[in-house]
């Protein structure tokens, strides 16, 4: 191995997931994480191992390498894995090729041209169900036929590390008949994956389920941040707008979808019958462990979460047969969030707003504060993994803090 | 005069609107309407006229331009006024800078970032709560207190004469319990007008509704094609989706702010008064007339709509300082649409859901056929003018056929 990678390291030899970062002495570029450090993939270009132009590794996203394609992104993923596993291939003796995660500066790793949110969880969706409106009929009729899902605000997606700014917005106080103005009283995560987009279609083309996987290039962990005071005044007819766009947050490096291909599994039976173009087959699900922790101001971390992708109702190859099925075109970068991620239990809820039950069962954290949603100076972490025997493909963290309203 | 502007021309003296268009002989770049005919901004530069960096008038977009600012694109529009009006200026005996209109091909003005519908007609509002909820109570609670908005797809706005083709999607036929998949049997348009950000803003940073039109580079007509069958069944709770996403259509030319000036009325009164932030100075909303018409393949034009952009009970204004309060950023090229343009008459509905009331009302078309919702082989005309004394300043057209679902 050229390079020494920690046991149990979420970016092992198995994973080879691509970022963007910088150094004090050089721009953004591309990269690779492999254990704690990355390989600089504009340095490697320099050696003249790649047959296409590598100019994609200089620039300050990853959307013209991705749209390279699978054929030549696949590859490359390769030719590291077999580079850094054999002590006699060009990166040996090379140490000026890798940068410790610890010095570098990560940064988005796409342009994302369009963002959509799904509400892809069944838990989720029954859980919010039953809280704001009935619980013996808690899911909408269209839930079980529809991967239902909105657009979301892409100029406010940021990466992992910098803060948000808690949002100010008019809510409804209880009882009252007019809107008062001020920073939200219910500020939320919501524990999500989101896939990016790696092929582009046309308008009027449609992605089958079938062909759904070779436009996904891969994941990264995501924080829907909601106001949930805002939310609730607001949404009605035409869904959640400033209770979502002051900021949502991703993990720097995205995982392949071929990283995580050990650990395929099958999802849940769908019942109803859905429709033909949302029929799918094989495994279509992903075991990927999940944790949220909130650490407060100047304290230690709490984990509060503990879910897993394979939950979702939906998957994403029917997401995205939905989206295009009406001819809605896609573009590489594109972020497609799953929805909340929620299990069945209690401690798998994939936000405050379940976890604490609007409110009515705080989460006691280490240090002997409660939380009902989350506070100035708190950071929420969120942290995912898929391990099956030895093999272990992770994606680091999404970890941002909480400033004040300005 | 350097050109003859035909009279009742759109892009009289007193326009200047900025587009981009392209020849068989040269690729997009950015020009500006003068009667039939274009000025070439790329070639203009090439005489060496302007103090800026001109490689903006290259790109095929004009965000680039957009972004230098209003005090030297403003400083352009008049100088092309003035270089116009004068027979001696540098543009005189230089007929190579103009290009008819008829000769050229239009594109997208601007690549959109992010892109918003508001909801701000209280009349549309109104009718579409008589019709899918409750006459006496039609308006939703929070609707007089919110610019109600939400995010729409970006990657599908196409400029005026690229074609539409019908979406499929899922639909509740009456009285069922299950959805059916196919073509949607509703598609319908919406009148609106869409405004053009100008300038960026910070994660954090609040626009003001006095500040509001310094982030305004300009406006065009829009088009916001929907599917009210897909819509009606998707929508609940997260807002519309498929039923929108498939198509938006615009003018190609962006008509200064600068340039409605002269058009400048005050809006209806708001009443219950609105919150501070929301609360505006002076006259925000501009007479803009509007029309609508359907012209069946191989047939002529009925004209169905005449409505007015001054009708809007939220201005742009109190949209953008909405938007914002929050602290989402926005950039240059953002588009932000008004919602459907009614008026309180009939003839004035900005929509066929509306004008056919569901569909109980047909329109007759002028070759004897008659509309519920929009057929295969319809091109559907929006177009809009402002006009005081002998000062005319208009959009032009956004005019796009209906192509049958793939």
């Amino acid at each position: 191995m050229i390079i020494n990678i920690p046991e149990n390291s979420d970016f092992s030899i198995h994973n080879i997931p691509f970022g963007i970062f910088s150094t004090k002495d050089r721009s953004p570029r591309a990269g690779v994480a492999v254990g704690d450090q990355i390989l600089d993939l504009a340095a490697v270009a320099e050696l003249d191992v790649f047959d296409f132009n590598t100019a994609v590794f200089e620039k300050d996203v990853l959307n013209d390498f991705i749209s390279l394609g699978k054929e030549i992104t696949s590859k490359v993923r390769k030719e590291i894995q077999y580079w850094l596993k054999d002590d006699t291939s060009v990166l040996a003796g090379k140490p000026e090729l890798f940068v410790k995660q610890s010095e570098a500066q990560m940064h988005m790793p796409v342009y994302v041209g369009d963002y959509t949110d799904f509400y892809s969880s069944i838990e989720h969706a029954t859980n919010v169900g039953t809280m704001f409106r009935d619980p013996s009929n808690a899911l909408l009729p269209n839930w079980k036929h529809i991967p239902v899902g909105y657009h979301g605000r892409a100029s406010s997606i940021l990466v992992s590390g910098e803060p948000i700014i808690r949002p100010k917005g008019q809510t409804l106080p209880k009882d009252a008949s007019s809107p008062v103005f001020g920073p939200s009283q219910r500020l939320d995560f919501e524990l999500e994956m989101g896939f990016v987009c790696g092929k582009n279609t046309k308008m009027g083309e449609a992605v089958s389920t079938n062909e759904a996987e070779e436009y996904i290039f891969g994941l990264v962990l995501f924080n829907d941040w909601s106001a949930r005071d805002i939310q609730k005044w607001e949404y009605v007819p035409l869904g959640p707008f400033l209770a979502k766009n002051f900021a949502s947050s991703i993990s720097p490096w995205i995982v392949t979808l071929e990283a995580l291909e050990p650990f395929r599994v099958s999802g849940p039976t769908q019942e109803p019958k859905v429709l033909p173009y949302l029929e799918y087959d094989g495994a279509k699900n992903y075991d990927i462990h999940l944790e949220v922790g909130i650490c407060p101001e100047n304290s230690e971390e709490t984990v509060i979460c503990h879910s897993n992708f394979k939950y979702m109702y939906w998957n994403m190859a029917q997401q995205l047969a939905h989206h295009t099925v009406n001819g809605c075109n896609i573009h590489v970068g594109d972020m497609m969030a799953s929805g909340t991620i929620s299990g069945k239990s209690e401690t798998s809820y994939g936000s405050m707003l379940e976890l604490a039950w609007m409110g009515t069962k705080p989460l006691r954290m280490k240090d002997g504060s409660e939380r009902k949603f989350i506070n100035d100076g708190d950071t929420v972490i969120m942290r995912g993994y898929a391990q099956k025997d030895d093999i272990r493909v992770g994606f680091g963290e999404v970890s941002s803090k909480v400033l004040s309203a300005t």
